[in-house]
C-alpha cells in the first residue's frame, strides 16, 4: 500500500526499459567487437573482454538510468545514441573501479560471483599452471580493469555531440574520474591512518570519502552529465546536483549500512564484508565516537582483520547497535533522503521525469543489496 | 668517428630540444592544475599527482619524440600544441603502464628510484599507520595508476583539432591502449602457462609478446598517432608502421637483453631484474630451443624466483650465452635494425625529419638503459 506516492506513469516504465535494453545492447556489441579484434591478433588475451563483459551483465545500471533522465530532463530526445553511450560509457568504468577495488579489498565475490582477480587465480590452479596463483590472479585482474578503464573512455569518447573537447560533458566524466580514484585513496588512507587520527572526527571524514568515492560520483555525475549532453542550462544542472548529493550520501550511507548488516543472499557479499575489510565509514565513526574506551579497542583490533571470526563480527554488529551508531545512521539516511526530495519537487523538469527520478531515488536508499 | 651516417642538423636538434621541453612544461603545468584542484577538495590526495608528476620527470620521452616527427614528418607545424598535448597524453600513458607493471612485476625501483608501490610502502612505514603496509602500497600504486592513465585520456582528449570521435589519431590512440593491455596480459600468461608449452614455439611467443606490449606501442602507435593528427595520407601512416615496426621489435630485444645483461648503473633495475621476474622474452626462447634438458630443468627452476642468488643469476646468464641465445638475439637486433633503416629511407619525408627518426632510432637500439 503506498498511496502517498504517485506511482510511475506506465509510458516512463516501459520507457526505461528500452534504454535500458539500448545500454545492455551497446555493451554488448561493444564488447564483443573488442573481442573479436583480439581473437583475430591474440586470442588469449580475449579472456579479459570475457571477464568484462561477465560483470557488465549484472548490476542496477543506477548510473545509466540516471544519466538517461538527467538526459531527458534537459530536453533530450527519447533513447538517444549518445544517451545510450554515455550509459555504456558509466557501466564499463563502473566495472572498471569494482574491478580494481575488489583487488584492493581482496573482495571474494562481487555481484554474487566470484570476484575478477579470484575467476583468474582459479582458472591459474585448474590448469595447473607455474609460479603463484595469486599473483596471477592479481595481475590479470589489474590488467581487466585497465582495459575496462580505456573501454569506458573508447564508449565515451565516441559520443558525437555535446562530448568534445572542452565541453561541460567532458568536464563532468573527467572530473569524475579524479574525485572517484582521490576518494577511493583517501578511503585507503583512512584505513591506515584512521586509527591515529582523532576519533572526533571521524564522522566527518568518513562523509568526506563517501562524497568523493560515492556520492558525487553514483548519483551527481551521471544526472549532470546526462543533462549537460543534452544541452541543460547551468542552473538546470545545479539543481540537478542539489537534488543528487543529498541522495547520493543517502544511498552510499545505505550501502555502508548493508556492508555490516546485509542479508549475503542480497548483497551478493559474506556478512560482514566492510568490518572485514577495514572498512571506516559513517557507522564505524559514530561506534568510535559513543563506545567506551574499552569498546574502541575492541573495535579497533578486530576492525580490517581478514581472519574475523562470524562469532566477532555478531559482537561487533551488537556493539554498533547499543552504540546508537545504526541509529545515527538511519537517521543521517532518513535526512538526506528528505532533503533529496525536497529538492526533487522543485527541479523543472517535466512530471514524467521527475517521477522516474523518484522511483531511482527510493529504490537507491530504500533497497537491501 | 662516425663518418658514414649524416649528423643530425642543429636546427634539428634545437627544434627537438623545443618541443621536449614544451612536453616537460605541458605535464608541469597539467598536473599542477590537477593538483591544486585536489589540494582544495581533498588535500591528502594530492599525495597521488606529486607521485605521477616525480615519476614523469625522468624517462626518454621516446614516444612523445616519435608522435612529434610523425607529426612534422606529415606537415604539421612546428612545437604545435596540438604535437605537444599528444606527448602529454603519451607520456602520462607510459606512466600509468609502468605504475601498474611494476605492481604486477613487484618491481622495487623505477627510473633508479623506488618505483610507486614501494615509495607508498615506505611512507606507511615511516608513519607507523595501521594493517599491513604493503597492501597500502599495492593500493595507493593501484589508484594513482589509475588516475595517470585517467589524465593521459584527459590530456589526449583536449587536442582539439584531428583528435575528435571518428577521427584516426583517436583509434590509433584506442588501438594503443587495448594493445597494450593485451601484450601485458599475454606476458603474465606467459610466465605462468609458458613451462608447460612447447619450447619449440616460445621464440614464437615472445616475438607475439614483444610486438603487443612494446614494439607497436613504443614506435608504430606514437609515430603513426603524430602523423595523423596532423592529416597524413594513409599511405604515409603506412611506411610510419613499416618502418617502426622493425625499430620497434629491434627495441624491445634490446630492452630483454638489458633485463638480463645491464648494468645497474646505468638501467636504474637490479642485475638480471627480468630473471628473477620470470620474463619469457627472446632471449630466453632461444635458451629453452638450444640447451640440453638439464640445462633447461636448471632454467624453469629459477626464473621467476623471487629469491634467486647473485650466483644463480650469473649461471644463467653463462647459460644463455653459451647457449647462443645472446648472439642470436644480437643479430634479430641487427637484422630488424637494417630492416628499419631501409624502410626509414624510403619515407616520403623531408630530410630533416628522417635525420631526426635516424637519431631517435640509433639511440632506441643502441642504448644501454
Amino acid at each position: 500500500m503506498n498511496h502517498l506516492r504517485p506511482l510511475p506513469a506506465a509510458g516512463t516504465v516501459a520507457e526505461q526499459a528500452v534504454y535500458r535494453q539500448a545500454v545492455a545492447d551497446g555493451l554488448g556489441s561493444f564488447l564483443d567487437l573488442k573481442r573479436r579484434e583480439l581473437l583475430a591478433a591474440a586470442p588469449d588475451a580475449a579472456a579479459l573482454v570475457d571477464a568484462i563483459a561477465d560483470l557488465t551483465e549484472g548490476g542496477k545500471r543506477l548510473r545509466a538510468l540516471l544519466a538517461y533522465w538527467g538526459w531527458r530532463g534537459a530536453g533530450g530526445s527519447e533513447a538517444a545514441p549518445e544517451a545510450v553511450r554515455a550509459g555504456v560509457a558509466l557501466e564499463l568504468f563502473q566495472a572498471a573501479a569494482l574491478i580494481h577495488d575488489d583487488i584492493i579489498d581482496r573482495s571474494d565475490t562481487r555481484r554474487g560471483k566470484p570476484s575478477v582477480h579470484r575467476q583468474f587465480e582459479s582458472l591459474h590452479r585448474s590448469r595447473g599452471w607455474s609460479l603463484a596463483a595469486d599473483r596471477y590472479g592479481l595481475a590479470a585482474a589489474l590488467l581487466t580493469g585497465d582495459l575496462c578503464l580505456s573501454l569506458s573512455e573508447e564508449a565515451f569518447s565516441s559520443i558525437d555531440a555535446g562530448a568534445g573537447s572542452g565541453s561541460e560533458a567532458r568536464r563532468i566524466f573527467n572530473q569524475m574520474r579524479t574525485e572517484v580514484m582521490a576518494g577511493q585513496y583517501l578511503d585507503v588512507l583512512e584505513e591506515a591512518a584512521g586509527p591515529s587520527r582523532p576519533a572526533g572526527t571521524a564522522v566527518e571524514r568518513a562523509l568526506q570519502i563517501l562524497r568523493f568515492k560515492s556520492a558525487k560520483y553514483s548519483t551527481v555525475h551521471p544526472l549532470c552529465l546526462g543533462g549537460a549532453l543534452a544541452g541543460g542550462s547551468r542552473q538546470l544542472l545545479q539543481s540537478y546536483a542539489d537534488f543528487a548529493l543529498p541522495l547520493g550520501e543517502a544511498f552510499q550511507i545505505r550501502d555502508d549500512v548493508l556492508g555490516v548488516f546485509g542479508d549475503p543472499a542480497a548483497t551478493g557479499k559474506p556478512a560482514g564484508d566492510d568490518l572485514r575489510e577495514g572498512k571506516r565509514t559513517v557507522l564505524i565513526g559514530h561506534t568510535l565516537n559513543n563506545c567506551s574506551k574499552a569498546e574502541r579497542r575492541y573495535l579497533e583490533e578486530h576492525l580490517g582483520s581478514p581472519l574475523i571470526e562470524d562469532s566477532t563480527i555478531e559482537e561487533l554488529r551488537a556493539l554498533i547497535i547499543r552504540s546508537g551508531a545504526l541509529a545515527a545512521a538511519e537517521r543521517m539516511i532518513a535526512d538526506l533522503t528528505s532533503a533529496a526530495y525536497g529538492h526533487l519537487e522543485q527541479l523543472a523538469v517535466s512530471p514524467e521525469v521527475s517521477g522516474a527520478l523518484r522511483t531511482l531515488a527510493d529504490a537507491a536508499v530504500r533497497r537491501n543489496s
